[in-house]
C-alpha cells in the first residue's frame, strides 16, 4: 500500500509499504477513508534530522474496519469508524477516569514501542480496537462536509474542546484564544458551545479569524507580543480569566502569561516546542494562576460530540480548506507550512 | 520603637526606628502582641546583598490596636486583631472574588512602594486597615497556645489551607506534602481536615515529621530526589493524585513532577526561588499535570479557620517550637537557619 514518510525536514515521500496486517488478537485493520495533516506534523517537518528509513507520519483519520482479530468485540469488518489521535485500552485506571492519553497500555501513531504506523496511508493497523476505535453510523460515501466534520473528531475539535474544558469554560465566561490554526478556531468554537459571552482570538490570519468569527469569536486581536498584550488586557479590562494556548511555540506560552488575570486559568493545548518556561513568582505564581492542559484525551468526548456533529448543528469541518490526494500529501504539507492552507485533508 | 532589619545575608539586627503613626485616614497603629520568622525570610537571609540601610522585616503578627485613622470602622483601638500578610482593601474585584494578594489597592508588608514596615517590630502601620486586619475576641493575656494558632493564621495555616484547597483535596484524597516545614505540616493538618484519607509527608526531620503525623500524615518518606519519588510512586501506586509543594526550591518542584500521577495536580505555596522550570510534553504538558498555586489569600480564609482554633479543636501553633525577645530576633533567624528550631515566636 501507498503511505507518507517523513525523511526529514521538508521531506515527504509516499512510498510503498507492505499492507498491514493483524498481528494481536486486540487489533484492527482500517482502511483510511479520510486523513489529514495536523500542525504538529509541521514541528517535525520543520525540524526532523534527515534519517535513511524516515518516520511514518499522521495520526488524524476516520475510515472502514476491514478486518478484525479474535478478541475485538466493539467493531466488526464494515463498520465505520473515527480514530482518536491516542491509542486506549478503555479499561485501565486512566482510560476509565478519561484521561485515555495516558492510558497504561496505548500510546499514538507512529510508536516504535507500540509498534503503530501513521494515518496518512491506505490502511492502518489499530492495536486495543475496543477501546481505541469508535464506530459511527454513517456510510463512507456520506456528503464531504460531514466526513469533513467526522475526521476533525479524531483530533482538532477534541483537542479545541479539551482546552475549553480544562480552561473551565462556563456560560458567562471571558476567554482569549491564542492561534488562529484549526485548533485554535475549534477551541472558539467549543468555548462557544460552553456557553462563553465574549471570546478574543488573537491571529492575524483574516481569512481564519473570520472562520472564528463565524465560530464564535466576539474580538480579534492581530497583534503579537507586547501589543498584543495590551490589546487584550484592554478588551478585557485587566486581563482574560481564561487564555487557551493552542500553538505550542515559547512566544505564546509568554502572550499567554501576559494575558491572563490574577487567579485565572491558562489552558495549554498546542505541543510545546520547549521544555522550560518562566513559572515563577514574576509569571504564574505571584498572581496565583493556574497552568493546565495537555494532549486531548479526544476519545473521551466523543459520545458527548457526536450527536450535534451528525445532525449538522455544529460544523467543525469548516477548518479543512483544502483536499489533496495520498499521493500529493507533500504538496499538502507545503501548503500548511506556507499557510496557503489552514488544514489540509488527504484522500487515499 | 525596636524593629527588626535585615542588612545583608546572615546580618539580623533589632535597631531604634521612629515609631509609626498614622499617615492615611484608612490606617490604623497595631501593637505587636506576637509576631515569628517565616521560612521565607530565610530566603534574604541566605542570599542578600549588603545593604547600608536595610531592609524592614516581618509580615506575620497578631497585636491590639492602638489608634485608627477617620475613616477606619471595621477595628477600633483595643481590638485584638490578626494581621495576614498581605494588605488588601476588601472591596475591590480580586479582594471580593478571595484573592485578597491580587488587591489592586494593596501590597505586601516591608514593600517600599505601599509604605510598609515588618511584622518583627513593636509596633506596626497598617494600611488599608478595614479591609486588612481580622478582629478576634480574644484577650492578648490569652494562653499561650491559643496566641501561637492565631499567629499561624496571619500565614502559615492559611497558606498551607491554600496548597490543599487550590490541590482539590476533598474527601477520600490521596495526597503528597513535599517539605516538613511550617507550611508543609500545616498543608498536611488542613489536608486532613479537608478529608484526605492518604497523607504522604516528604521530611527528613523527625522531629517535624512526627509532629506531621500527629496533624494528620499517614506515611513518611524521609528520602529526596529519585529515591523520595521512587518511594512515594510506590507508596501511592503510580504516583500521588494531589502534591502539595511547600518549599520553594527547584529540587522540590522536581520532585513534585516526579511524584504526581498523569492527569493529577501540583499545588504550590512555597515561594519559587526560580522562574524559568520544566513544564512541557515531559513534564507536565505530556500528561496533562495541572500546576496550580501562589500566595495565599489567607484573609479570605480566616473566617472559615477560626472557629476550629478559637475552640481548640485544632492546634495549629503546635509549630512554634521556640520564643525569643525582640531584642534577640536574629538567634530565631540563626535557630532556623540551622534547623535547630522548627518556627520560631517573636515576643516584643
Amino acid at each position: 500500500m501507498r503511505a507518507t514518510y517523513l525523511y526529514g525536514a521538508g521531506d515527504v515521500r509516499v512510498i510503498d509499504v507492505p499492507d498491514p496486517r493483524i498481528e494481536q488478537p486486540g487489533d484492527a485493520l482500517v482502511r483510511v477513508v479520510r486523513a489529514c495533516v495536523c500542525g504538529s506534523d509541521l514541528h517535525p517537518y520543520h525540524s526532523m534530522a534527515h534519517t535513511h528509513d524516515g518516520a511514518s507520519m499522521g495520526h488524524e483519520f476516520i475510515g472502514v474496519v476491514d478486518e478484525v482479530g479474535a478478541e475485538v468485540t466493539a467493531v466488526r469488518p464494515g463498520d465505520f469508524v473515527i480514530a482518536p489521535f491516542a491509542v486506549s485500552c478503555g479499561v485501565c485506571e486512566f482510560c476509565r477516569a478519561g484521561l485515555q492519553t495516558s492510558c497504561v497500555r496505548g500510546g499514538f501513531w507512529n510508536d516504535a514501542g507500540l509498534g503503530t504506523a501513521g494515518g496518512q496511508a491506505e490502511a492502518v493497523r489499530v492495536p486495543l480496537a475496543d477501546g481505541t476505535l469508535v464506530p459511527v453510523p454513517v456510510d463512507e460515501h456520506a456528503d464531504e462536509a460531514l466526513l469533513a466534520a467526522l475526521l476533525t473528531l479524531s483530533d482538532v475539535y477534541g483537542t479545541g474542546w479539551h482546552a475549553a474544558v480544562r480552561g473551565g469554560v462556563t456560560p458567562g465566561s471571558t476567554v482569549t484564544v491564542i492561534g488562529d490554526g484549526a485548533v485554535g478556531l475549534l477551541a472558539v468554537l467549543s468555548a462557544r458551545q460552553l456557553g462563553a459571552e465574549r471570546i478574543v482570538l488573537m491571529g492575524r490570519h483574516t481569512a481564519r479569524t473570520d472562520l472564528g468569527r463565524e465560530f464564535g469569536a466576539t474580538d480579534v486581536v492581530a497583534e503579537r507580543g507586547d501589543a498584543g498584550i495590551a490589546a487584550v488586557r484592554e478588551l478585557t479590562t485587566g486581563g482574560s480569566p481564561i487564555v487557551l494556548e493552542a500553538v505550542g511555540h515559547l512566544p505564546a506560552y509568554e502572550q499567554a502569561v501576559g494575558i491572563v488575570r490574577p487567579g485565572g486559568v491558562l489552558s495549554r493545548v498546542g505541543v510545546p516546542q520547549y521544555e522550560a518556561a518562566p513559572i515563577g513568582f514574576g509569571s504564574l505564581f505571584g498572581p496565583n494562576i493556574t497552568l493546565t492542559g495537555g494532549p486531548a484525551p479526544v476519545r473521551a468526548y466523543l459520545e458527548q460530540l457526536l450527536p450535534a456533529v451528525l445532525a449538522g448543528t455544529v460544523r467543525p469541518g469548516r477548518v479543512f480548506d483544502r483536499t489533496v490526494a495520498l499521493d500529493d500529501t507533500a504538496k499538502g504539507y507545503a501548503a500548511m507550512d506556507d499557510r496557503a492552507a489552514l488544514k489540509v485533508m488527504v484522500r487515499p
